[in-house]
């Protein structure tokens, strides 16, 4: 019985998917730490990850299964995934070989609001590669 | 209006909430980069995090705001709020002064699924502060 005990504070690996069975997953940097995208996960979607070794999400915008890097060639080795206390979101510490954002960025994290601004955000990063070449193959 | 073009590649900022009204949050350490946790905003927790540069989330479990810290003193100071492609996710650059997690743990993510196993977890943290001490004031 998953127990908020043993969700909380035990060894089991209970994730918990939402109501669209989805769980949350973040991209982090193995090296650097950079939060690189979230996006999520069915069950299958986690199981080929933890299979393989390489990031596969769930599009929710075209509902299926994708493995992150077959069109771009930017795949995500996954070294670690962690969970959280209430187990109901990952994170997949993953090495990366270029840039993971199909806008061009390293990451998808590539705008800061303005400070003193509810508004307006500022670019904070600078694009790494031109998705139009790489999304052309 | 809200082109693709807009959102991904402009400077304003148009988060956009799930059909619960909700968009996820991820804080993250400023200064070490490591992520504590996860958690969800409303509009209206957005407004007041911008407003009062201390993190406000909407809990899902109790339908309600809550100012990260109120219980126990463990606020997240906002230096910084990331958005990501397609606007549909939060980063919070914050400051901490202690254990973000209510287990105990500086990270809610204090444990990895075992090299291998998909049902293993290790834990890979140790507890920084007695929650039932915290949690009692």
């Amino acid at each position: 019985m998953s127990t908020k005990q043993n969700i909380e504070e035990g060894s089991e690996f209970i994730p918990k998917f939402n109501d669209d069975g989805l769980i949350p997953a973040i991209a982090q940097d193995a090296k650097t730490g950079q939060v690189l995208m979230v996006a999520y996960m069915n069950r299958q979607a986690l199981d080929l990850t933890i299979q393989t070794g390489y990031a596969t999400y769930f599009s929710r915008s075209r509902q299926k299964l994708w493995k992150k890097g077959q069109e771009s060639g930017h795949f995500q080795k996954v070294e670690k995934i962690l969970v959280d206390c209430d187990q109901d979101c990952l994170i997949l510490k993953v090495t990366i070989d270029a840039g993971q954002c199909h806008v061009g960025y390293q990451s998808c994290f590539y705008r800061a609001l303005k400070t003193g601004s509810s508004k307006d955000l500022q670019f904070v990063a600078e694009k790494v590669y031109d998705p139009k070449k790489t999304y052309k193959r």
